[in-house]
């Protein structure tokens, strides 16, 4: 008798989940990584990944109040060490209190911390704890909230508007839910904004095979690293109360914001200030995460969302389904406090802090212009300003024969353009292909994240590579 | 026009999901601690909490090692700190290591102390790495694994075998995922044991209407308390040999062991033991998690699981699934490598270690006794040994007429008891019915976990209650 459970007897929707971010490219560079410590001679020395947005793994170096607080927590007694600062010590005291008294399992000052900081970087827009859940990173509470809201058979499936390119947890977690996945197409030719046209186009083309009920949109982009003006932003807000949308607005980029001109206005902010007719009806649910911003903590998994207009009864039942799965990881938890509720002006660890967060995204910034200025010199390649987040997705020109040696492999052209990348030279890209693109055009998505040095020598190694394999298959 | 998510267009399946253990009297629970603080006049003073399994609310004290090295991971400077003993600071700096280089998310290092422990658990008997998944807390991993087993409509619905009393994660998973539960009966006049006889009825009843494919086993139990023994755990192997289920061995308290005669047997390595028959082909997967045993550290969300036989291209698909949600909390990673690789003997910190572990673990064997013991003096109460885990499941026997008043109020007669325990007494537990019973029975669910005075003082008061309503509904 064969095995109870083999790939032609499983849930056939997991089976439907694509993930580039650590596909074949990912699982090549670890390989070449073990075969260059194996002694295996190559034209380069180290494998350089541009690959995944964790920035503590590039080198950036972690806040350090955060860490201490963190420690202090694993291990209260050194709270009687001289080495701490004051105010690392009482944030730690006030959580171990907070921890201490909860058997609910999320510690309840960190929601009260998490609404006052929404207030805060609203401009003193409301912000009621009761619509605050933690989250296990942003990735938990984005497929929570899609997982409430799918239902339907057939023609009357949960349709969700998601932008392309996108990042993928978004197409997984709708092949895993069996949602339908509605493509909008962001304006490459506009610095990748978002067109209410298209966003009409999509919509009643999606009409004709489900029922269309939710709009994510991700600002700033990943993997476009667009900023969204306040302008498109109402607009996207007019959009769904017209056509009776859910928003979802992944704002985890919300102070990776580099480009002049460019600001970060949150959904709810903006929502509020179109005045009651919008506050008071459009649904929407935001996300953030320790994961990104100048923290880059991706390891502690901490995360909320902020839920406006959602029914109460519908808010019950997700208090419910969260509960079963017991509480995010407290550590992620305290991380969020500690991000929400930074020392303060007067406070011993302020200055640090703030000279820290602010070389932080600087780098970011520098490294964001140089990205885009050493890239746009290479002919073929056409990279938009990037203009936050951590990433560029600049579009390449194949040529004809390239393409054609890549389909008779069986491959997509860019991953076979990023694979030959990868054995020349050591760098870790992803190809355009898994987060979606217009047919026939190609990308990579490269991360801002490698120190400055070593961003800059892989940008030189990158042009000599298009050059390289441009005159090749030309 | 409406909201577009109402509780009449969310997910159906999300909707039948129930969760007793933080349900209603929970949150009564925490109302009246508020009341307690407002200066509400009660009979009692403070509300004691036996309704969930989290040892450090109820005052256990952390390992002091485990804390210690994850106050270094968090904060490295202080590797350079005379307070920390040698063995701690090697295991930080070799999980540091381990961190840095990895891209993947997992720390490395991890899977093999996992799997070095099994090893060593079972006697010598081999595990690969490669067979060992890191997950959330073991939670996130079973509701992992029944995902992949889920598929079908109707009659061809996979059907899933869960023990009845059960912990309710399971109820509640397959009702998210629209899996059909299927109830075997624990034998409580045998001490909760598992009857082959009864597992047989079950399934045979359920091929009527679903096509099962999986038997889910809670060694040592929750909330019944029971170890299996070697003989059971073979009987059951044998079972889903025959009969072609996947086993899901749930073993979180695999160090909760306190009874005489009792002792802990892996699945994977009863399995082993019976010959290659069996251990070359059926499919196990088993589960634990830094939250139980002597560690009891729920907060920071650390699981494993380890797969048995499970088709090559099943695993990969699995590995996908699980990277889309990215890494685990990387501190519950650390700790499961140094609940898998504690100190040894010769290092410094090992009789530290050891006496903290012995010390937990032989106050739980005490309170485990004694909440037997005292239990079995009251009458109407009817109380197995606790042979292993953190609860005590006891019968209670009451009063027609507190039935009616029950069913008159529209509560199962179970909540009605405890509710009422709650408002009289200040006690908080958790109805049988939340974990399900034989018709016609009733419990309620208490943890061995409040300190042993306290836990006393509890026992007694409890027993008064019981005295007192029963005279009251005679
Ligand atoms: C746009 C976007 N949303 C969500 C996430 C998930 O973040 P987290 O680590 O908080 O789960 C990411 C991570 O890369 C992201 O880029
Ligand atoms: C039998 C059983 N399995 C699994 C779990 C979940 O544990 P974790 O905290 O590792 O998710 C629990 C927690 O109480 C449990 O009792």
């Amino acid at each position: 008798m064969g095995k109870v459970l083999t790939v032609d007897t499983m849930n056939a929707n997991v089976k439907k989940v694509e993930y580039a971010v650590r596909g074949p490219i990912v699982q090549r560079a670890v390989q070449i990584e073990k075969e260059l410590k194996e002694g295996v001679k190559k034209p380069f020395n180290e494998v350089i990944k541009a690959n995944i947005g964790d920035a503590h793994a590039m080198g950036q170096q972690p806040i350090t109040f955060f860490r201490q607080v963190l420690a202090l927590c694993s291990y209260p007694e050194l709270l009687d060490d001289n080495k701490f600062p004051e105010d690392a010590k009482n944030r730690a005291r006030r959580i171990l209190k907070a921890c201490g008294g909860s058997s609910i399992g999320t510690i309840d000052c960190v929601r009260q911390d998490v609404s006052r900081y929404i207030e805060h970087r609203d401009g003193g827009i409301a912000c009621d704890p009761d619509n605050i859940y933690l989250t296990t990173g942003a990735s938990d509470g984005i497929v929570t909230i899609l997982k409430l809201l799918t239902t339907g058979e057939g023609r009357t499936r949960t349709g969700v508007m998601i932008s392309i390119p996108q990042y993928p947890l978004y197409s997984a977690a709708l092949a895993e839910l069996g949602a339908v996945q509605i493509n909008y197409y962001l304006n490459e030719e506009k610095c990748w904004s978002l067109d209410i046209d298209e966003l009409q186009r999509s919509l009643e083309a999606a009409r004709e095979h489900c029922r269309p009920r939710v709009l994510c949109i991700i600002n700033p982009g990943n993997p476009t690293g667009q900023v969204q003006s306040r302008q498109c932003i109402e607009d996207v807000i007019r959009f769904a109360a017209k056509e009776h949308l859910f928003l979802m607005a992944d704002e985890v980029y919300q102070d990776n914001v580099y480009a002049e001109g460019c600001a970060f206005h949150s959904f709810k902010k903006v929502l509020f200030e179109m005045g009651p007719k919008f506050s008071s009806t459009v649904e929407l649910a935001s996300f953030h995460s320790t994961s990104k911003c100048y923290m880059g903590e991706c390891g502690f998994r901490g995360g909320y969302m902020e839920v406006i207009n959602m029914d109460p009864e519908v808010k019950a039942q997700l208090t419910k389904l969260v509960s079963v799965r017991l509480c995010p990881p407290v550590p992620g938890q305290a991380l969020m406090a500690l991000v929400t509720n930074p020392p303060q002006p007067g406070e011993p660890s302020y200055a640090q802090f703030i000279a820290e967060k602010t070389a932080t995204l600087n780098n970011l910034a520098q490294k964001a212009k140089m990205t885009e200025e050493i890239l746009n010199t290479v002919p073929g390649i056409r990279c938009n300003p990037v203009q936050g987040a951590m990433y560029s997705f600049p579009r390449i020109t194949l040529p004809e024969r390239a393409i054609k040696d890549a389909k008779a492999k069986g491959q997509v052209p860019d991953m076979f353009y990023c694979m030959k990348l990868l054995e020349e030279t050591g760098i870790c890209l992803v190809p355009g292909s898994g987060f979606g693109q217009k047919e026939g055009t190609f990308h990579f998505r490269m991360t801002i994240l490698p120190p400055t040095d070593k961003l800059q020598t892989m940008l030189r190694k990158l042009k000599e590579f298009h050059q390289q394999f441009t005159q090749q298959y030309s």
